[in-house]
Parts: structure tokens; sequence; C-alpha cells
């Protein structure tokens, strides 16, 4: 396979999007991409995308996407596995290019949630659970994290205020995040006052649904110029779990994580010291928890131990959430994992400005699709 | 790049299956697969699947399958591309495998439509078309395929009777497939006899909805055993055109199968005379014509000469449908490019029965997403 580079990248701002469609946000990150990439053309399109069936009437993303952005005859698919979806699609993208059937792939993850009523929202949520066995029985997309979450303080003694510096943290880095959807401060204080959404998850463990688009052009790294600084795509990995929490021996484990991080690992010949940022899946502390245990950088049970001792922040041991995370720059499901991988970019280019990490050599994120069941890693390196 | 060769092939009948869950018509499918290819595990899961979030309430199809089917940790997604989103997730497979980073892959095509309410599924449908621009002002799926077929009979003359033929031929074919949802024939009688749906589509000139699903087992061609025949993909490809048919400079021709089918056929290192099988996407008789003209089987408006004339029946210059087509087999749509790459499978192994082509050499799949907005086009080649 061929050494993959990311040779431009493009991000909207996540909000409530009330004057773009979601075919104009999808244009907007990529044409950016496109800009920065210096190409006017790409070969593949594909788009990592959950909830637009559901939240916009509009399947058939890849043609949608394509047409827009005058990429039209280009090979174009969507790409879906729940909240994994964008990094899914990265990956996809990545494998036509190390494959040789393309040259240039564009991928982009784009979500349009807020236009829609509450309820569709919550119901395509849902989907990403078991439909027989889960969400049949009344349970919720949050009530399944909050299942964990009580099992999780139960057997490790955690309370609920021992979560809050992972949101603490978020927002304080998103203050200085301009495609943030909070680029405001939360304290303690604001923490333990925060509205109960599902005991024990409050306001402040969940991260908020938005409007937004993500994207990044891919090449071989051989086509790039000698000598110039590059951003090449050195572990790519994704593992599945059951889809049902109640199937797994271990709940509280992110076995698909572990698995998929491992082999990142393996890939790019490094282990978590090596990782100078971690764009993780903060969907709710619980899973900011779960993914700093999976990855290697705390023992099982000790993930909140890293946060209250400030490991996460910028300049900590593991920086995470750098530029907000799902908590505070906004969970557009779908393009999510392309939010991330666009953001380590930037640190990797050192263009972080206040949130800047002290190394720029692998940035690593982590996505997950559903309660756990679907986990995606890449680790991006800078060569110089 | 690897060759990629197709090691064993499962379907279900496509049915109203109100004792089968669409996990359970996909395992059905996938188990039947890795039976015949002999193999306990797989590396990836692709599943190709279109309606189930509105359908089934149930995205993230990659793990819900990989989880049923004992492929627990796999790496697991769905491939959406509207009604070609069963062979655009083959393709995914295909490139994974060829590109060295899997060894077995399952793909898997699965669509259960029949239990949820009319409304859901014309909805539903409809997201294939452009939600903007085409489904805010009524159109629904069948009305833009009844426009299209409108102007074709206009600027060529033809008459809804002169459609005939390809259904007529479907349902003949399809009495001798187990698995068509129509295993009965029909005639020009019953055709000119039926209801209009959308005129000019009548009943008889629309395919069926149906659950089903089919599966295919990818591995490198060269952990084959020497000697032995084996099915190879010889050609891979998709392209794109606008998502709305008014963007389009010639809406009477299919310029996305037209780019698809030529880079296959480039793949391939043939043309269409050396096709044996052509398994095309007759949702509406007018798309049979034009998947017809765009695979250069016939000029731009002579596709239904093709049909009048006998050409298209197994025994013809090219034989379509032969296990019934979309329309007396079944089109569950996001299920049905994966029945076409099975049944060309079963054709180029010579298992095809009544229904059994001349020659085992190439065997073509086109399969169509939205009005011709996203065309995949696969040939397989039998190897002795």
């Amino acid at each position: 396979m061929r050494e993959v580079a990311v040779i431009g990248v493009g991000q909207t701002k996540i909000d409530e999007h009330w004057d773009k469609s979601l075919r104009e946000l999808a244009g907007d990150a990529a044409l950016a991409a496109m800009a920065e990439a210096q190409v006017a053309h790409v070969e593949s399109v594909y788009v990592g995308n959950m909830l637009s069936d559901v939240s916009n009437l509009q399947a058939h993303l890849g043609s949608m996407v394509a047409d827009w952005i005058g990429q039209r005859f280009t090979d174009a698919i969507k790409i879906e596995s729940a909240c994994s979806s964008g990094s899914a699609a990265f990956r996809a993208g990545y494998l036509a290019v190390a494959s040789g059937e393309v040259d240039l792939a564009l991928v982009v993850g784009v979500e349009k949630m807020t236009d829609s009523p509450g309820s569709e929202i919550t119901t395509g949520l849902a989907t990403a659970a078991d439909a027989d066995w889960e969400v049949d029985h009344g349970l919720s997309f949050v009530a399944l994290n909050a299942l964990i979450m009580k099992r999780y303080m139960y057997e490790y003694g955690w309370k609920g205020m021992d979560f809050a510096e992972f949101s603490i943290n978020a927002h304080a880095n998103a203050v200085h995040n301009p495609h943030a959807r909070f680029q405001k401060p939360i304290d303690m204080n604001s923490f333990i006052k925060s509205a109960m959404i599902c005991d024990p998850i409050n306001l402040m463990d969940a991260s908020p649904i938005g409007d937004g688009a993500a994207a990044a052009i891919l090449a071989p790294s051989d086509m790039l110029p000698t000598g110039a600084p590059k951003i090449i795509v050195a572990g790519s990995s994704a593992a599945t779990d059951t889809i049902a929490i109640h199937h797994r021996k271990q709940p509280l484990r992110l076995a698909a994580a572990e698995k998929s991080v491992q082999k990142a690992y393996a890939q790019a010949g490094i282990g978590p010291e090596e990782i100078s940022v971690f764009e993780y899946h903060d969907a709710f502390t619980i899973m900011a928890a779960l993914s700093l245990e999976a990855a290697g950088f705390a023992e099982p049970g000790k993930g909140p131990e890293l946060a209250k001792a400030g490991a996460i922040k910028v300049h900590g041991r593991i920086p995470v959430a750098t530029f907000g995370g799902l908590k505070a720059r906004g969970h557009p499901v779908g393009a999510t994992g392309m939010f991330q991988i666009v953001e380590v970019v930037h640190q990797l280019r050192g263009e972080a400005g206040e949130i800047q990490v002290a190394r720029q050599d692998f940035g690593m994120t982590q996505n997950i699709g559903g309660s756990g069941s679907n986990i995606v890693t890449h680790i991006l390196k800078r060569v110089n």
C-alpha cells in the first residue's frame, strides 16, 4: 500500500446554521480543503454522515456533494457507522488512495441537526443503538451512556463531580477555537449546578448537537515535494463490538477501542507515550474516561484521575479536546470524526495558536460509533 | 493492486419476510456466503443498505451485522448511495482486498421494506432524489422516472407497450429463480391491462419493493488453488451525475453509466460484445432501455428495439435480468446490487439451470442510485 498524506483541510463553524443547507455546509468545508490543497478536481468523494435521511429527508449524499462542488462524474458514496461515520469515511478515502485506485480523494463529514424537531433527532440518535433489544425497551442514546456511567461510578467509587474536569478542560480550550459552538469557559460551580439530563449524566457531562462540516484531501505522499513538512496517515484502524451493551462481558471496557488503537499503534510503530495530542470522543464524560483508558493513558477505572491531575490540559502529559472536543466544539454526529482529523492536522502543523500542544510528531483521533460498538482510530504523523 | 476473487455467495428469497428481522435477513445471506467460501472469520464487513434508518429505525448496520454473525471486532461499515448501495459496498470490499489491507472481506446488501407503512417507504425512496430541488416540489421517485420516460417516448416515438418486452422477459426468467419475489410469467395482455402508476409508468413497468439480502466473500485470487476455475473482479467503476435531473444537459442519456461502464470495459480489456450476461437496473422499464444504451448495446433511443427483437432473452445476443431482474426478482433497494453480483457469479459458474446463458466468460452488473445520479458497474470474469 502507498503512504498517504493529508494535503488540505477545511471546516465550518459548528453552530445552528439557519442560513446554510446541508449541501452548503458540506460544500463550504470541501471547497476550503480543496483550495488549501490547491486542487481543482478530485477522483473520489467519501461523505461521512449519520442522520440526513431522518433530519434532512436527504440520502444519497455522495452524489449530492460531488454535484454541488462541481465534481460531477467522480466516484462518490456515503459511509455510515453512527457517530464514527466521519472517521470511517476518512478511512475509506485512505484505503482508496493507499490502494492506488485514486490519487486525489476528498473526505467530508457533514451533519445538519438543529432545524429538525427534537423528537426526530432523539429518535435518529437512538438508531445507533440496537433497535430490537435496546431502543424498543425505551432506552434513548443518553440513557445507554448513563447506564455505563452509573456502573463505572459504582465499580470504581467515583462521584459525578469527578468527571467535571473533562468538560472544564474542553470549554477552556474551545475559547480559542473560532469554529467551536461554545466559546465560553465553564467552572466546577456551573458543572455542579447544571441540570440532570439522565442520572448521572448532567448537561455539562453531555456534548451538544450542532450543524457543521469538516473535510480533508488525501493524496499519495510521494506526490508532494520532497523537503517540505507533510502530514501522513501513520495508522488507520477500525473495530466493532456488540451493538447492544448488555452483550458485552466487560461493559466498562471499550474493547473495540483497545483493538483499534493497538493496531494503529503497531502500524505507526509507537506507543501511547509518543502521542502528542489525542482528539478523543467525549460525547459524554464517561466516554472521555473510557477512551483514555482504552488508549493506554490510564488503567481501567483511573480515567478521571488524569483529568483531575491536569494531565489532559494543552500542556499536560496527554492533551485532549484541544479545540474543545465534542463537549464544547460541538458534536454534529457524522461530521465529528472529520473535525478531529482537521484539528490534529492543525496541531501537527503548529497552527493552533493559544491551544498549540508542545510537540508536533504524532497526533491521534478516536471516534466512537454507538455506545462503544464501532471505534475508528487514526494516527497522523508529521514528517519534516 | 491485487487481483480479487469472489469465493462465496449467498442470498435470501426476496419476499415479504414477516418472520425475519433486518439482522436475520443479512445474517442468513452472509452466513450462506461464508459457508460456501468455507471461511469462519472475515476481517471486514461492508453493508449496502439505503433505508434502514427510516424503515427499521436502525442505523449502524456494520456493527449490527458483524455482531449478529459472530464477527465481533471486525472493521464494519455501512455504505449508501441510494439504490446502488449494494454494489457500492461491493466496490468498497473490492478496494479493501485489492489494496492489501484485508484478505477476507464480507459484503452484504440488505433491505427490509415491507413491514413499514407505505408512506415511510415512499418518503424514504424520495431521499434518493434532490430534497431541495425535486422532492420539495412534490415529485416522488416514480414521478421523476415518469418524466424521463415521457420525454424519451416523445423524442424517439415509442409507445408505452413498446417497453413491455423488458418486463415480460424478466418475469419469464424469474419463473426459474426460487429466490425471486414473483415466479410467474406475464404477457402483453397483462402488461397493457395493468394499472397506471404515474403516467406513462404502469404497474408492469415498475419493479416491486421487497425484503431480502445477498452477500459475497472477497479474497485475493492468488489465495485460491491454481487450476480450479475462479471468478475474479475484472472491472469495478463508479461515477456520479447531477442528483437533480433538470441539471443534466442530456436527461435521456445516463452519462454516469457511460463513464463507469467505459472505465470498467477498459479495466477488463473488453468491449460490450464480450459480455455474456448483463444484470442491469430495471427499476423501471425506461431505466432498462437507458442502461442498454449506456453500456453500448444499443444506440441512444434504440433500447426498446433490442427487447422487441428478443435480443435480451437468455439465449439472445445480450441476456439481461436472467434471474428476473429488479422487475420480477424484486428490488429491495440497498440489497439489489448484491443480488446482481450473486446472480452473475451463478451464471459464470454455470449454475443457472433453465436460465443459464450460453457463455461463461464475462458477466456485467450495473446498479443505479437515484434517477441516474450514482452508477456502479462491475465486470466479473471466469478464469479457468
